[in-house]
């Protein structure tokens, strides 16, 4: 059957939030080296707008801004997000705006109240007032130079209850020269019949009183995921006429979350025919999906739609044969289009594939027919069934292949390590240490060194430090960057099994390890020496600057 | 504004598929008691029809049907699940439907191909023999005096490729005697707007049809979530007719999941204006899910739309007073009618108002003006700044406040532990031990006990219960569930101090605490010995029935 009334070939513009409110949700918390690399990785998957946060509102914000302009993006619009002016029109008010300005971007996203309730109730202030809030915000952004996307907060309900007033917003928006206008489901009550209603209402009466203005506003659409249908209403307004879908990777935001991009995006291109992202970018999808997860620290969702582990499984009987003999039958999608795979009998061959262009990546040639390629493969597959996770610790992965090709450098190696962490607890004090004893074989030397820490993790750190230096003179330009935890099994409680990632850096380039086991200090042990031990691999390719190595400046 | 099409004061009927569809999902298993529960707790919730199982493809699914019939349900009929009879006719075919019949229900729900391509390429038969074992099947049940709801499996698929013959099998089973048609969106590939589209067409052929014979059909709809539009979809067809919505608990299901009813449910209720539960019913809606993902052994979804933790969970600040001056500003549904509730997010920036609302759900009364009040909020925000975060560790933020009111029992006392992790590497082997000792008060005597672990913590918590036992005896009820490890200012390496919350149950009621610190160890210590505390305290308490204690069982 087709669908003609749901047929399109206008493009959607994409405009991910994920490092504002996404980062809303509860038990998220982001560094700017986070955020930095997520919106790289956004920007590489093909997004056209990212929202980084709100200058001045939150000093990490500025911080990202200016880091961003060290390393710029490529290709997306980096876009700060701020709100109007404060009611009442204060002296000096153009003065909030410029943690805004010194961000320096093309666009501003600004929000203002399309709901009477919420001016009166939020705000206190006049209807009118708010109306001068939006114009005077807008128009001083414009004088800025600064392009404008003005979101409508709240806008359904507003809609809903004061159809009058709240278009009378969206027309001071647009007379003081936004150019895009997001209509915004903030509480996530709204179904997708009501958002599909009423942006076509909005819509067409834009389109009917536009011939006047110089700027022809376009729509866009914010949609909550409180009612379960966040995916449904930005589909649902889109096919109404927005141009813009304004969402989160793996949905993440407060309450119930935003609207999940991972889901948008395929059920847009390849569903409805619109078209977001190239074809090879669409097939980033999952990857972006696991990346994001694992820099925010959340466990994956394997029953995420299009990019879950589970999204495409099939369990055994009739339906896998049916699958084996045409995968339409139970697949609504070919999962390669979103870059996930089936899963029951993983095509080896696809597998393959993956791990040699990784191997490429890291300048390593590997060939198909070569056996060792599918022993790698073996090998990859059994770490992960672990709990490996190779995704944000590509360090670790790089020694791997190297093992298997005898291209691992042997800088040291591990014969042993105790920790004691302890606590006396007095009436008055209670104080905990931690101590750590390693023995390495170095150089053909035996090397037994204690030191203390604040945590285990850092003892360790602090010994085997002291056990490499008089060795490695170069060491001490390595830092720990980031150490992360994931309790895999949780349900399992303590004995559940344990990944450590961490990331390192010599103050140019960063790397990644990981480390798993049902020990917490043995899986952290485990990263640590292979973060060290690449660090002395980077060191020693130093002396022999290869492309392979300038290409991993890039990307960190 | 009033949304006239969308109207109706039709009541919907519910189905569930927990038992069946929903324990499809990777990693549930349950046992018959454990599905006994769930359907008792169904049929007390007002779900109409509860699917059990298929008898005769699973021994546990006979033994439900055979308890249930012990333990009979009171208002809600239970249906067992089967297929249309195999192709070719096979000699004794009506044979596998005994265990069906043994089942002694008054519906039995039986699924057929709608799809010309699975006919083909899965049953690898005749489209008229399809038919044919459409028509056999259900004759042969009505004959049993079964009343039949037939699936139509792949409908949307089937219908989009092939309507005419898809049509055939709903004409073929409605004059075999089926009283429901249940249109099944198996790959849960189709949208919104194609569900509504077909499900219009289905009912208004069936309609300009029905004239001549005896039934009556009704329409029902099973959608999966593979495009994160189940619910949406669900809404949908109900919008187009249909008068059945097949779901699970919490959205349970493979892949991706089912329908979820517990978002289904309050969408057609209190927003579409289709009567499905009484208003006391649909207020258990939020107990319904804790039970189920208990029952299940899944940790609950705290930001599912209105059933989660998070779903009406407000941040601090100007957000807060808004939503206490008029909760319609910030909440899509008044969280009492699914018996949820309004969250005050305790946080950085928690006022003292939500502190003493808070101790108020703990049946603790702290008055505004006392003194203790702002030193209770004081500490609060003081352990925040620290890294403490009480947003999911409610047990600990009561053991706070009781120490603050001195209502804080003494059980035991810690005098201090030390941990040990040691590994020994060998050429052929790799060992990691962990062993703990601690030293604690408990009724004046000084116990110092020793046990390993696979982990430190494990250790130490091992070691801990053995300190213990012999003083509380019903500790051994106490289980840890979930255990949780985040790295603040995971910027400073191994040096940044690290959260842990540990969840806890006694089998009936669980609860979580929080722990911070530099060190991993002492964190964990820490948060372990408040969750053994608040055990103590809850079997405390049931000795001494109080209200505060019922308020938290109606809670868990």
């Amino acid at each position: 059957m087709a669908h003609p009334p749901f047929l399109s070939q206008e493009a959607i513009c994409l405009y991910d939030t994920t490092l504002r409110d996404g980062a809303q949700r509860e038990g998220i918390s982001l560094s700017v080296q986070d955020k930095v690399r997520i919106a790289h990785r956004l920007d590489q998957l093909g997004i056209h707008f990212i929202e980084g946060g709100w200058p001045g509102a939150n000093p990490k914000d500025d911080d990202l801004f200016a880091a961003l302009r060290r390393q710029p993006l490529s290709q997306a619009q980096l876009v700060p997000f701020c709100s109007t002016r404060r009611p009442g029109t204060p002296a000096n008010w153009t003065e909030m705006f410029q943690p805004v300005l010194a961000a320096n971007t093309q666009w501003v996203t600004i929000f203002g109240k399309s709901w009477d309730l919420h001016v009166r109730q939020a705000l206190q202030t006049s209807l009118g007032e708010n109306l001068a809030m939006i114009a005077d915000s807008i128009r001083f952004l414009k004088r800025q130079e600064r392009r404008v996307i003005y979101d409508a907060e709240h806008w359904f309900d507003g809609y809903q209850a004061n159809p009058d007033y709240a278009m009378a917003t969206l027309h001071t928006a647009i007379a003081a020269g936004a150019e895009w206008l997001v209509l915004c489901d903030t509480n996530g009550g709204t179904l997708p019949p009501h958002i599909g209603a009423i942006t076509k209402q909005v819509c067409q009466q834009l389109l009917s009183e536009q011939s006047g203005t110089i700027t022809q506003p376009r729509i866009g659409i914010h949609a909550h995921n409180d009612s379960e249908t966040a995916v449904a209403n930005s589909l649902a307004a889109v096919q109404a006429g927005a141009q813009m879908v304004q969402g989160t990777i793996n949905g993440y935001g407060e309450r119930c979350g935003n609207a999940n991009l991972c889901s948008v995006i395929p059920n847009l291109q390849l569903k409805l025919q619109y078209p977001c992202l190239q074809e090879s970018q669409l097939a980033q999808l999952t990857a972006v999906s696991k990346f994001v997860s694992e820099i925010v620290n959340l466990a994956p969702d394997d029953h995420a739609p299009f990019v879950g582990a589970s999204a495409f499984a099939h369990k055994g009987g009739i339906h896998v044969s049916a699958v084996q003999r045409d995968a339409t039958t139970y697949e609504h999608i070919p999962p390669s289009q979103v870059g996930n795979q089936q899963r029951i009998v993983i095509s080896e061959q696809a597998g393959l594939s993956n791990v040699l262009e990784k191997a490429q990546r890291y300048g390593i040639v590997l060939d198909k027919q070569d056996p060792t390629s599918r022993h790698i493969l073996r090998q990859v597959k059994q770490l992960e069934h672990q709990g490996y996770q190779f995704e944000a610790a590509e360090a670790s992965f790089e020694l791997l292949i190297r093992q298997f090709l005898q291209q691992r450098p042997h800088f040291f190696s591990v014969l042993g390590f105790e920790v004691v962490a302890r606590q006396h607890q007095t009436v008055t004090e209670c104080s905990t240490t931690s101590m750590a004893t390693v023995k390495v074989v170095v150089q053909d030397q035996e090397v037994l060194t204690a030191a203390e820490g604040v945590g285990p993790v850092e003892a360790l750190d602090q010994s085997l430090r002291k056990a490499l230096r008089n060795f490695y003179p170069g060491l001490e330009a390595l830092k720990l960057k980031d150490y992360k935890v994931r309790i895999l099994d949780s349900e399992r409680g303590t004995s559940a099994k344990t990944r450590v990632l961490i990331e390192f850096s010599n103050g140019q380039q960063r790397w990644s390890t990981v480390g798993v086991s049902s020990n917490i200090i043995g899986a952290s042990y485990q990263a640590l020496t292979e973060g060290f031990e690449y660090g002395l691999l980077l060191k020693q390719q130093e002396s022999w600057p290869s492309p392979n190595h300038l290409e991993r400046e890039l990307i960190n």
